[in-house]
């Protein structure tokens, strides 16, 4: 039996987290207008009442004793919980007066998606756009976390492929190592976010700007208080500092926690961080080549195609040129790179690096078998063979992304548009990346979506960032016994 | 070492055979101008010429000793010297002055995909036109004794799935095997060929028209000889034959074979002919829900609807409508469809129903596993738990499907077009179905690529044919060992 009582108190938890974390916008809207503080001061009250009675609904369970099943469905509701009440300032405040488009926006938010259903962003209140950004942040390291430190144990899709260092398969014995884990990757996030705030600041950017930004940046979000977004601020200093953090932000959390323990050499050896390396070159090579003509020198162009490869490829969605304008091909390594995603264990989403590294090389390694179908061959990770299951894992996991991907394209066609529209606003949302192509451009917004596709997308994001699998074992029959 | 004379000997029979066809449209092309009759008696003594060298150079070679990688490059290199010598009928007539369109139009009709360079058809010599379609009938015919007889002895990508009554790796052993299976399937694709014919001129078509229609439809082709395709009879009893004709090629003719050996229950147990027919009408009628307001009644919409859900579905490629102008949800149905595909062993291309069927599966179980990491779960195919090799294969084949496409539409991108287009022309032609979208619809043509982008795109439409693998594996190095 599903042990409804011990995730009742997770819960319970995770909200007065969250009311904890309002106080900060709630202190900037005390500036602003009655409406908007006391849309967070109700919104606060509400997050705090609800935590409080799941806490007392479950007095006396030690959530220690959870099993692996219930890590799904606690991790599921936490997303959806976190949507669902977030939305609430932005709705209570008049600011996105429909609820649809309040939980659309925060989903994104807290998915690190950064699609918006703003059309006006710059008129929003101070505290309400701190608020649009605080959920990237905190939906960012959740997912470090919960990538680090939590799946690997529950062996989602060849996470174990980024292990832990503890094989144990109950939630109950690795507690200690979570809890451990996931205080140093809060060290590692928390240092990241002063040191891009700092870098901004210099660059000439207000503390609310630098922080916004930061926040979008380390969670690979998206959302900017700016219209233009980073475009905003014609600065190339600006854009190089966003091109690193997105890198460093869409790398595995896991291997910065390595060089924090003294094993940083690791890291040159790293499969995936080799190949992620290559695939920002390479696209940048030619995204740059393409868009010169638009930027007078190659050195300009390297700039503007740096930073929206590294965009699109960490799936942050930052824009500092409207690429929906670009030539063809420069579009053409776009619409690849939303295909790919981050590194495993990073803010990143989409099908992640290691997971089409090790799906290249098992196709090779089917090739082989063709020559020689009484050898043994096994692709290599990291310098040793992949698991057969790990391997079937990833397999399930490509499979599903691309049905589900189709699956909500058609969802999409559905209310009349384009096929690039729906194909790209399905693999943005899906890969929470944020702007697409066409009607969904860096320029444009999901606010024209009727309603019911608007949840679909948001059902889209909150599959896509909880890696499918978290989310879809939830609905096997067999998962409530 | 490479028994590069085993494989040259067998080009020589086949070019000879082909050869020998072309002595069809040579006596139509008797009745026309002396350019187009030329053209193909000079074609006919190249190939023969060219036949009669090669097997002198590999005189003494008994072909039976073949191993199985040999296979491999005798079938690559069978389609490409198909289309290589092929072409030369258009280009030596003047119907194709370019060689490379030429060779596109020839590698579209032997790969069974239908995409054509041609603006005007209906201007052609019937001789040429004839040609063209039977080219379609030729590589159908290959196809089906490929995918059926041979491929699953070479273990093809999850091709042992349909399994032939042999179990032996070896072609040697197996040659009288595959030469019986051949036989049966011969018979019975010339008998469908008898029947459509027939049931076509009784619908008031003359000779040629049926002939050519029915080479289009059984290898899931899709060449017309009229400029607006099927769509020029406006007769529903036509459109209703090809509709079922195309169906029944889409589907496993090894298990028409198992109906020939009195084994007919199989195909209602088949998982399969199970999926392809739940496919077929599930899309059927969404679609024709779509599109129920441009044709009036709902069983007129089904006409079209079903007609080119057949069209799309075992990537045949006819058209009875201008389906890119259908509302965006319809066409969202047949992009999905785009991504299907016919059954294996048949003359359609695409992923095919019995891998996702497969993967799907696969899918699932991995969700088991999340609940029961200690259970052994299989997925079932037939009734029969599927081997691990089996789905490893399967897998490698669909990721290597999915990279390949968006490898062709960022190729399709360089030369400037939008999305829509680069990504539907990379799919139709790798799928080996014909039309697509925007600039590719099924009113437009492929004649306005530049160059390179035919041979990319004629390159996929090979790939595709030939499950991937068969091409790709002559391309690893230790292939030439």
């Amino acid at each position: 039996m599903i042990h409804l009582k011990g995730i009742a108190r997770l819960l319970g938890f995770l909200l007065l987290l969250l009311a904890g974390f309002l106080l900060i916008p709630l202190g900037i809207a005390l500036f602003e207008g009655p409406r908007t503080w006391q849309a967070f001061l109700f919104t606060m009250i509400i997050m705090a009442v609800s935590g409080l009675v799941l806490l007392f609904l479950s007095t006396g369970e030690r959530f220690i004793k959870l099993q692996v099943r219930h890590a799904f469905l606690f991790v599921t509701l936490s997303w959806i919980s976190a949507a669902g009440f977030g939305a609430l300032p932005f709705t209570l405040s008049g600011s996105i007066p429909s609820y649809t488009d309040a939980f659309f926006e925060t989903m994104s938010g807290f998915t690190t998606t950064g699609a918006s259903i703003l059309t006006e962003i710059e008129g929003l209140p101070r505290s309400i756009l701190f608020w649009r950004s605080l959920t990237h942040w905190l939906g960012g390291m959740g997912i470090v976390v919960l990538t680090v430190a939590l799946l690997p144990l529950l062996g989602v899709a060849g996470a174990q492929l980024f292990k832990a260092e503890s094989p144990g398969p109950t939630l109950e014995k690795v507690t200690p190592t979570i809890a451990q884990t996931a205080k140093v990757l809060w060290k590692i996030y928390v240092g990241f976010t002063a040191a891009e705030t700092v870098l901004l600041m210099l660059g000439g950017m207000d503390l609310f700007d630098a922080l916004t930004h930061t926040f979008g940046t380390l969670a690979t979000g998206g959302f900017s208080p700016r219209n233009q977004s980073v475009g905003a601020y014609r600065s190339a200093y600006v854009d190089v500092v966003i091109t690193v953090f997105m890198l460093m932000a869409g790398f595995n959390f896991g291997l910065y926690h390595r060089v924090w323990s003294g094993k940083g050499r690791d890291i040159l050896r790293n499969t995936e961080a080799r190949a992620y390396a290559g695939i920002f070159a390479v696209s940048t090579l030619a995204v740059a080549l393409a868009v010169r003509p638009l930027y007078g020198s190659l050195l300009n162009a390297l700039r503007y195609a740096g930073f929206q490869v590294a965009s699109i490829l960490t799936t942050t969605g930052f824009a500092t040129a409207d690429f929906d304008a670009w030539p063809a091909f420069a579009k053409g390594v776009l619409f690849f790179l939303m295909f790919v995603g981050g590194c495993s264990g990073s803010t990143g989403g989409g099908i992640k690096v290691i997971r089409l590294v090790t799906l290249a090389k098992q196709a090779v390694v089917e090739l082989k078998y063709l020559l020689f179908p009484y050898g043994v061959f096994r692709p290599r990770v990291n310098g040793e063979p992949v698991r057969k299951d790990f391997l079937m894992s990833i397999s399930g996991f490509f499979f599903l992304y691309i049905a589900i991907l189709l699956a909500v394209t058609l969802v999409v066609t559905s209310g009349g548009y384009d096929l690039t529209t729906s194909l790209s606003s399905a693999l943005v949302t899906l890969g929470n990346i944020g702007p697409g192509f066409a009607k969904i451009g860096p320029t444009q917004n999901y606010a024209f979506f009727p309603v019911y596709i608007k949840w679909v997308l948001s059902a889209a994001m909150l599959l896509g960032r909880l890696e499918l699998y978290t989310v879809l074992v939830v609905f096997h029959p067999r998962f409530w016994r």
